[in-house]
């Protein structure tokens, strides 16, 4: 069996080194732009050149190495059969619900204001934050989305989550769908976006949407930077709209040095780290699904590319 | 049925109101220091003057509107033989649970790094956290500290506990008593005190405690500030025994204001807030156990005074 590895890491032997540990019998090598055809079984790749699918023609599946696959059904030549896996949690759902937690607290308990107040040496206590006032409501219902939703419920947080098909979670009341959008948004103060982005939902974080989440809203958006229209963003902040923003993700990342997200205190701006890839659990899950599809058992994160997630 | 409201709140209307609707038929008292003798059958306490029990001699229950009754038992002449009853939760773990998970992202995942770099304009990330080497351990397995631990263990920390008893909790790895404090604290990186104020816990975190965890150990308190030796803390802090410190709680409160704690970027300090007692739902409770007590009916939240919690 051959693998070959298609990701931009400058040391790539960081990657196929445990591959080989942990597929001794295959025959490993690493995407080489100038190189020739290796006839590669399976193809584990991070937003692959349109050259890797002109030159492996033997491909019975290509593994991704995370779970938002936009980066690679927009190579245009992807062909239209191929067995296409994405990354399922990998350590990652738990970052992003820690994460978001800890930027719900930024803002529904006045941390900041907390550290400010140290830094003059001040004691001072605030009226407490009340959960009935911070209902949340989050974006997207796969495995992350269900994961964060679950971490605030159980945290006693009033959550609602809306995706566009019918989902049913313990403890939060879920919405789907175009028709029942205006209802989710309605009942939430803190919208969370964990959406896959696909034509559908690009640009869905708009000042129409914005508008009418409940007074005081608060934003965190850790889907993709295209589902969020930057200008709408300020124009809502500005109008008071919206309260803040915790954004990990953006249009063009890096964020532009001169964009001016960076100035905003109203905005706060993570270099989109809110969940990262664990080498380790990344690995042992492509490894063994590649094991079992050579083996033709079944396996799971298989995408819809017609559907986009 | 009379009942007396005691706590040095310079609005006491705030409870009394919701009180009286609460239980439409008690004659509810606000504590006068000078005024006469109530004779109440019940007392609503917090950090109660000894002038209480002096006058008061009917009562046949009193109501702590805290978790921590330390400040109840400290004073000298309260009777063997009252009911005394504390408050259960009442929105409390939750709060503290939560307070929690965000001071240890503050410490794992370097949240004041990717602040700095933000008013720096710098896009920069960082080596991303390994839940296996941030492995915690929670003092205490009282209601708050099992909804701590529980917190963290869902969300895939791995997690230890240690009490005076034996306790049992589902993902949690539980000590018990003396013996087992050393095998716990070894296994401990970040360090959570949600014990109880006992003569037994008393400056039970000391630099011999400290140096028992493992390196770069981060402690969290939300217990009392009598539980902590401040000089020893410093110690830890200085030698890098211990990396940093979150204190949500001070010997002296509010913390002196030529304190060191307050100039030291590895201690974070929070002025008691990390759980907020909520007028609401803490009414609806002692008012509810009145109720149950008046008419013979078993209550929770009892405290063995003897044992101290």
């Amino acid at each position: 069996m051959k693998i070959l590895f298609v990701a931009g890491d400058p040391k790539p032997e960081r990657w196929t080194v445990p591959i080989r540990e942990l597929l001794p019998d295959a025959e490993i090598y690493v995407w080489d732009p100038d190189g020739p055809a290796v006839n590669a079984d399976y193809a584990i790749v991070w937003q692959p050149p349109s050259a890797l699918f002109e030159r492996e023609k033997n491909l019975k599946a290509v593994f991704n190495l995370g779970a938002g696959i936009d980066g690679l059904l927009k190579v245009p030549n992807l062909p239209k059969d191929l067995t296409v896996v994405r990354l399922e949690d990998a350590g990652m759902s738990a970052q992003m619900a820690e994460y978001v937690l800890h930027q719900l607290l930024e803002a529904n308990r006045e941390m900041e204001t907390y550290r400010e107040q140290q830094r003059q040496g001040v004691w001072k206590i605030h009226r407490p934050m009340k959960r009935s006032e911070w209902p949340v409501g989050v974006m997207g219902l796969g495995h992350i989305g269900k994961r964060v939703a679950r971490t605030l419920a159980a945290l006693d947080y009033r959550v609602s989550g809306w995706a566009r098909g019918e989902h049913s979670l313990e403890g939060v009341s879920t919405h789907a769908g175009p028709d029942q959008l205006a209802g989710f948004l309605k009942s939430t103060r803190v919208l969370v976006n964990t959406l896959p982005l696909t034509d559908e939902t690009r640009d869905i974080i708009n000042y129409d949407l914005l508008s009418q989440l409940q007074p005081g809203a608060v934003l965190i958006n850790v889907g993709r930077g295209e589902h969020l229209v930057e200008d709408d963003l300020l124009r809502a902040l500005d109008e008071g709209i919206l309260r803040k923003a915790s954004l990990d993700v953006f249009r063009k990342e890096p964020l532009p040095e001169d964009h001016p997200f960076w100035q905003r205190e109203d905005i706060t701006i993570t270099p989109h780290i809110s969940a990262r890839t664990l080498r380790d659990a990344t690995l042992e899950q492509i490894t063994g699904k590649i094991r079992d599809h050579a083996q033709g058992r079944p396996i799971t994160g298989v995408v819809d590319t017609e559907r986009g997630y």
